[in-house]
Parts: C-alpha cells; structure tokens; sequence
C-alpha cells in the first residue's frame, strides 16, 4: 500500500477557527493528521498528513477548498516570506510510491486547483517544469506584495491559471520532493564561531554536501553553539556523513560533539541506513527489517 | 494493535508434506507467515509468524496439532539437540505488549497443549515458574532418548500434563523471550585463533556482555574469519556496544572488522538505537520515526 506524505504551509498561524476548519478538511478525506504546528510570529501553519495517492489529494483540495475561503492576503502581515493564502504544498514520497508518481500527483493537483479557484499555480522542486522553478525562494522572491509586477514578466507565467494573481489567495506553489529531516549537532563550546565555521564547510551553498543547508546559531540559555540543518536528500546525503564530517571539522578546532537532535519527523530508512553504516552491515536489505515484513506479509 | 511474534521450532526438516501442513494450519489461523526455515541435516524447521494474541494462539494450536500428528520422535534423527516433536515454542512481544503478557500466553498455551494431547509441557525463559528452568538447555540434556528417565526425578516434574513422555511427540519447552538477533561480524583474517579470543571475550559465558552468545568460526572460502553471536536482549545489551567491543578487541590483534551481517529479521528499534547511539541522538523518541507516527495515527 502507497504512503504519501503532504506538508502544506498555509499563511495563518493566529486565527485558532481557521486552523480548526482546515484540520478538519485534512480527516474528512480520509488521510492522517500527523502534525500541526502554528507559528504566531510567522503568522504561517504547517500541516502534516499522509496516505494513499487519492487521499492525499482529496486532503489537499479540502485543505486549499478551506484556506482560500477565510485567509485574505491584503490584510496578512507575518515575518515569514509569502506569496499565497496556500503558500506551498510539496508532496513526499514514503513507503511503495515513486518520486515520479509524486510528480505526477503535483501536476494532476495543480491543474484541479488552478481549475476551481482560477489561482496560479507553480510546479516546484522534482515537479518543476523549468530548471529556473526547482528553488522556492527563486518563485516567492518578491513575495505577494510584488506578485502582480513579477507575473507580467512572460518567465513568470504560472504553469497552470491565470497571468494575474488571485485577488485575496495570491498565487500556490505545489511540487514533489525528498522528505526533509532536521538535524541539529549540538557543539560543546560557546564559540559561535566554531559554528558558523563548520555551517559553512558543510552546507552546499558554500563548497559543502550537495544536500545539506546549515547555519551556526548560538543557544545562549545553555551556553552552547549548534549547527542547525536541513537534510534535504537523506539517500544521497545520509546522516551519518554529514555528522561525520561535523564531527571531525569540530575536532580541527578542539571541539567534542555535546549531542545532536532530530526535531519532528525521521523516515525509518534514514535511522536504519546510520545504524547499517556505522555497523558495516554490508548486505543490509530494509526487508530484514520485523515491522517492514510484517506489513507486507499476508 | 498488539503485535506478537511466535517462533516454533519442529523436529522435522526433510518431509515437505509435513512442512507445508504445518504451514497451512498457521495460515489458517490468521497469523501472518513470515518465514520457515527447514534444515535437512538438523532434521528440524523453524517457523516464524506474528499477530495479535488471540491469532498467534490458535496457530500454535493448530501447528502443534499438525506435527503431533506425523512425527514420531521413535523414528527421529537429526543433528539438532531435541526432546519433542514440536520442541520448542517461543512467544516474544513486537509492538504494544508486554513481556508479562506474552509470559501469561505461554502459560496459557502450555495448559491447553497439556490438556489436549496428554503431552508434558515446561515453561522456559521469561516464562519459567523456576530458576532452573530458565535455560532450555538445561531442559533438554539428556534430550528425548533420556526424557523418560530424567522425568521420574521429581525436580523434572512438568509445569502441566503427565510426568512421562508422551511415546511419540516427547515433551514441549513453551516460553517467553525477547526478540533474538542473530549477529555476525566478519574480521579482515584467516586468523580463527583472534576469532575465538574475541568470542570468548564478548560472550556472557566467559565474562563479557550479560545478553551475547559468541563463538569463533573460519569462513574458509572466504579466507576469514567471524565473531558469530546471538543477542538475546537488544535493549540491555544493544548492537552498537557489541560492534565496539568486537572492533576494540580485534584492533588489539592488529586486526580490522570487515563487515557485520544481521541473519534474517531484526527489529526496527534495535536499529534506530544503534542509529541513535552513533549520531549522539540525546533525546530522540521512537515516535519520531515517520512510520511509526503513521501506524499509530488515526
């Protein structure tokens, strides 16, 4: 049985009765709510959830159905970059499912949503149709406020719907990718420096892993310094690699790792690919796994 | 939903009639199937199957039926130690239960087989009712050819059914146990003398960790050699500690690890703390894991 998991950030993280009709929109379809996190200063809510191919979309066209009628971008202030009332909806591909199939559920969604609310639609990341669109921030740069001006410009059409952007909803920008996993390494030192040094050693903006984008953060409270990360392709650019290499730039400055820390959401082939690397299990199969072969066992 | 996995072994590893009935009457409990093993040599066969209580219950049942039916021990060679027709049964909890439930199945289970067939049962492992019952070698030394004789002592008295063997099924050792791992790691030598020194290093036997058997053995077309051991208690005695104490031990001899192997299932946390152990995961949560959170949502 297929596993897609969709993570839709739309732009209202205060108003509790929106959230609520949004969740509910999410259960109706049949897909499991896994998370919902609000961020009131962001003024932006993520939702996760997951399930077969057509729950997932059922859950999607709720959720969109519900935001656009209760959020108004013209009134919406937030410190968050923005440029739809739905601002990004990736889908993620879990368990017996392919990134292609994901791509081709983005497409499919696209095409309905930019059908019933006549709102521009971008197909991102794995689903982008113009290697200029695979970036988010290259799409949203300029955010609602600039949306119209940006949309004249014939390299800005939308891949589905109007030219123009939609009144209150702006514009959506809907995409497969990797599940994304957030990985900080906590450094047992207060020397920012020591930090933003090995961000920028190991993150792919600046000479580092292809999928990796990290900054160096101080956590006063504690003390302590951290590289905070996202891993954005855990099969091409696996955990323990980039903990390995954070560890030893760590060491060239005489740092010890205090501990690291996974916020939210691990895929298990993440967790059991580290564990077979540092255990050189060279032969490992994922089958080998009693809860895997249990839910494929008949 | 409660997940428990049972593991019967037979003593019958040649006739595929006999097998496949076998077979065919844990299918037809609802149980799941995940594997059997058969081993002409050994003369002996061991299945795999999971589900909740009530399915793993009836599938014994039937399985224990099924074999009593063809195997006649009188008739029996094999190079495995053995006393009973179905020789072995172990209930070990998966998921959502607990050890004192598996324990109160396999009492359960012992009554009724008793009752049923007139066969002697003992309770073993986490199941015993004493402590020299524990150990299902000392349960079974002397082996089904000595089982009349050693049954009249009155220490060797059954936990239920007669105090003799039933003529052609023998006895049944029914217990608890955690899920046992089997675990090999391969040494870049021919050397079987560092293989041994490092097996009895690490066994519990000869002084080393409390939950690993260990023995060494040449792979001789390979050319090496291997440290191979079962682990009995993943959670008191984790994987990664094993791997490290072998590499430690093996570097003293000049020695690297090659490779280790996980033979057959293993399960998913004993993974993700191996995981957890190496990445310095402080504070990671089994609910983390995405498939986890999946199962268990509504």
């Amino acid at each position: 049985m297929a596993v897609i998991e969709c993570v839709p950030n739309i732009s209202e993280g205060r108003r509790a009765d929106v959230l609520d009709a949004c969740a509910a929109a999410v259960r109706q379809s049949g897909a499991r709510l896994l998370d919902v996190k609000p961020d009131a200063s962001h003024n932006r809510t993520v939702y996760t959830f997951a399930g077969e191919a057509k729950q997932v979309v059922d859950a999607v066209l709720a959720l969109v159905d519900a935001a656009i009628r209760q959020i108004d971008l013209r009134q919406h202030k937030g410190e968050h970059p923005r440029m739809g009332a739905v601002d990004v909806v990736p889908f993620v591909p879990i368990e017996d499912v392919t990134m292609a199939e994901c791509v081709s559920i983005a497409g499919e969604v696209g095409a309905e949503v930019a059908r019933r609310h006549n709102l521009p639609v971008y197909l991102y990341e794995e689903a982008a149709r113009q290697p200029s669109r695979r970036n988010l921030e290259d799409i949203r740069r300029g955010e609602f406020e600039g949306l119209a001006a940006k949309m004249q410009k014939p390299e800005w059409a939308p891949d589905f719907g109007p030219s123009v952007p939609h009144p209150s909803a702006g514009a959506v920008v809907i995409g497969a990718r990797m599940p994304l996993i957030a990985y900080n390494i906590n450094l047992a030192t207060n020397r920012l420096d020591v930090a933003k040094r090995i961000a920028a050693a190991v993150r792919h903006s600046s000479g580092g892993l292809r999928y990796v984008k990290a900054m160096g953060i101080a956590l006063t409270d504690r003390g302590i310094v951290q590289v905070s990360m996202n891993l954005t392709n855990f099969e091409k650019t696996p955990i323990a690699r980039v903990f390995e290499l954070v560890k030893r730039e760590a060491a060239r400055d005489g740092v010890a790792i205090l501990e690291s820390e996974i916020v939210g959401l691990v895929p298990s082939a993440a967790m059991t690919n580290a564990a077979a690397w540092y255990l050189q299990l060279d032969n490992f199969s994922g089958d080998q796994v009693l809860e895997t072969k249990l839910r494929n066992a008949t």
